[in-house]
């Protein structure tokens, strides 16, 4: 896949509405809101970068900070005025991890590593912005919720990595499958709440 | 501006102190706050250089662990014994935030980033130690607090950007005003409980 | 010492699942339980390396990842059918801790940093993994539960810098005989309660 920059960037401006959207049963100033936007636009892929000891992907082009910047300023007075549930955004959302997941991907095995970092780096890099941002703001962390929100992403980075050592398909078509296949894996669990069965969840005893 | 080891030393201090003021609703052991001292004293400092990649400030000079630290116990003993508010130490952390903030930026700008990236490393260098603070002890983040912390650092950062790519001052004058502007502005908030206007401010539907 | 990674997989492995145990009180599905196990096992290293500005040791050797997912799975399975306490674990993640304090203080020593440093990074290494599970899974911190658990990694690193640094024995023997003591210590913590005596606690006023 040629890496589309201004793709790349709509999609931190999802992630940074996203982020907002999430935080937005909070009580705050619209200075806190940008940063919990830019903070889940980018600690995902900060975090990948500080794994793989690159440089941050943001002190490389700083226009990513802008977008996302933007975006969580316009969703602030947006969600303010109209009090929109904006659910479509959730879908976008999807499309935006798999996008992120598969880019997250192609940059570990081109930096050299198996493709078990690479998927690994791939889930951290769809889940860690999201994560930061409830820590941030005293939500459950989505690590304590039943939405099947990892398990697709790694489902889809098992399959990209199949795809490409297999050498079966262009890595351009192995990756575009593998975010149409991320995307639906995580609409289906947005719109029918799939989960996983109960005997693979843990209950604990009252 | 010269950097005044001392003076930063002592920057390093009225954060453990204050760290430890913060974390005295809660029931600990001395260990702990010590602990939480030393992490808001060094932990924003800690998350620019892990950014930037630069050798971590306190691995190159190790006597700030070792100042928080004494800083960190000696405030656990004397609030034990006095139950003092200590509320002047509130605007020495406006100080030593100032101080640390315009530290970051310069040493950003010596490595040749935009003044962009300057005012973040600021800001983050600024709150980092004391969210890291909030996380490990439970308490709501400053994210979510109505007060206001990031503006006043973020706008004094801002002037002082603008100030030295002017090159209308010396850089140590437009240091020095840049940190009386930060302080002022944090004694303000402190003070008078400046905060946000409604317009600027969410308020989730009950 | 002679680094024996078999034992450090043994480690990585009961690290793994003293995790899942301690997250084992909250309603979560298996691939959850399996992220806290990795994350319990390979946290406190990875912040020790990130701060030394050194290779990830799970990014050298992904074994470590792999023992930590299949150890944690297993847990799962193991409590969600038994529910047993397998209290015996504690006592285990008391060597596992001890283990990797020494393995972290050697890291450290042979890469020429001082042994304040090498005993901090100790520490670090010993309560990171806990600390980051605590954040993910909304548990009050270990910094915040009165049971003795820096500590012993403390007064254990101390005696090995001192044993080292004199030059008394031989440097395998000063690494058993101080992965003896953390383990004591943590021993007669878990046992009987070891906590700080009431001087050296602080309790907020009602």
């Amino acid at each position: 896949m040629d890496v589309d920059v201004l793709l790349f960037q709509i999609g931190a401006a999802v992630f940074a509405v996203t982020g907002v959207l999430a935080a937005a049963r909070q009580n705050m100033d619209v200075m806190s809101f940008v940063i919990i936007g830019v903070v889940t636009a980018v600690g995902g892929g900060t975090l990948r970068d500080l794994i793989l000891d690159q440089p941050l992907f943001w002190l490389e082009d700083v226009s990513y900070l802008y977008v996302a910047s933007l975006a969580a300023a316009a969703t602030f007075f947006f969600e303010k005025r109209f009090r929109a549930p904006l659910c479509v955004f959730l879908y976008l959302d999807a499309v935006a991890t798999a996008l992120f997941t598969v880019l997250a991907i192609e940059k570990t095995l081109r930096l050299g590593y198996t493709s078990g970092i690479a998927v690994l780096m791939g889930v951290i890099t769809g889940i860690g912005g999201g994560i930061i941002r409830d820590l941030l703001t005293g939500q459950p962390t989505l690590i304590m919720r039943r939405e099947l929100y990892m398990t697709p992403i790694l489902l889809g980075g098992a399959a990209y990595a199949v795809l490409y050592a297999g050498a079966w398909l262009d890595a351009s078509v192995a990756a575009w499958l593998t975010i149409l296949l991320i995307t639906a894996l995580r609409f289906g669990a947005i719109r029918w709440d799939w989960s996983f069965p109960d005997w693979l969840t843990h209950r604990p005893l009252k």
